[in-house]
């Protein structure tokens, strides 16, 4: 028996997206719910961050997980087995959510019940940067692994992300990354943007990520 | 002075793209040209993979390159400066290629010149399993530290491929990833998938996955 619900979610309506996702975003501000999109290529770890993150952030606040996946449902068995309110939302195929299908998984988890509601996007650089989902923060992981020329290649994900997380920190002697230069990358894309190097993995780092997001949570629900 | 040209996709203006698609393969058969199409998420060695291809197989077929990618022209510098013909694609924001797009650069390139084209397709687990190129192979790759769970997650990238490629095998003692798990996921997604584990960097099994491709290309030209 599963411990959450698999929602097969349905093709927006919505004509304009940006005008949905204002529209969420000012309900979501009122009703007291941070929502966290958190966005990468397949395998750089989001789950593992997720888990991460939840265990420094249960205790302090209310918060929900909306796993989206294109059909499978492996990371909301990961997320529910960890304690936390989970859904597994299904795209259908669909390469990204946009704010009209976010909206079907807020509605479904009951947002207004928690503090922080954190949405694990598609794994995907390209569709998912492409469509704002109503987040009160963006936030995505590029890993060591994955090497240094993804702000080049993949521009508008790192111009719409309020955070960096590079992840798999324990890794990189063991590839050719350039931790300064890759910042440097990434600052010219989005001068704004924050970057904090973590290794989900042994921890290392997650704290300062952690306190990031406790202080923009702070701010959104107080 | 660049050696390449950049070439700016239209977008399609064709209503069936597997139609269009058969129509490219009839004529690369007949023209004697095998087209390979190669897939995967950002950062999981393609440009490096294609490196050690074609120092194995340069001397052997006349090859050019078809670098597609959002708007960035890194890949094709890589390529250009390993002596082999290469264009640069540009997707304008698009996250794969379809028919229509990948006619646009055979034309480009003169593909009848060359018994090889491979296009490096858009860094993306989703979108270009969707989109029939009109390759004569379909061929993935999948790389060590993105983790075992992928043909889980991305069922459809592994039912339409040849041919999987395990990369960054030279690090598997740093990951949690079980190779043999990996190959049984592969194979219940696509029973006729054949897996080449290699490591691009240090040139460890790939000259198994080049004899495949040149059994093939030799099928293709006879």
């Amino acid at each position: 028996m599963k411990d959450f619900k698999i929602i097969e979610l349905k093709r927006s309506v919505f004509e304009n997206n940006d005008k949905e996702a204002a529209r969420i975003r000012e309900y979501l501000k009122k009703d007291k719910t941070f929502l966290l999109n958190l966005m990468s290529s397949p395998g750089s770890g989001k789950t593992t961050t997720l888990l991460r993150t939840l265990e420094e952030l249960k205790d302090k606040y209310k918060i929900a997980v909306m796993e989206a996946d294109v059909d499978s449902d492996v990371d909301a068995h990961t997320i529910s087995k960890a304690g936390v309110k989970a859904i597994q939302l299904h795209t259908g195929g669909m390469c990204h959510l946009d704010a009209g299908m976010t909206e079907q998984g807020l509605k479904e988890i009951s947002y207004s019940d928690y503090d922080l509601v954190i949405l694990e996007n598609v794994g995907n650089l390209i569709c998912t940067a492409g469509f704002d989902t109503g987040a009160s923060k963006n936030v995505m992981i590029l890993s060591v692994p994955e090497g240094g020329d993804k702000p080049l290649k993949y521009p508008l994900m790192f111009s719409i992300s309020d955070v960096l997380i590079i992840n798999k920190m324990d890794v990189i002697e063991h590839f050719d990354f350039d931790l300064e230069k890759v910042k440097e990358f990434a600052l010219e894309r989005n001068p704004n943007i924050k970057i904090f190097p973590i290794s989900a993995k042994t921890g290392e780092g997650v704290a300062a990520w952690c306190e990031w997001l406790s202080n923009e949570t702070d701010k959104w629900i107080e």
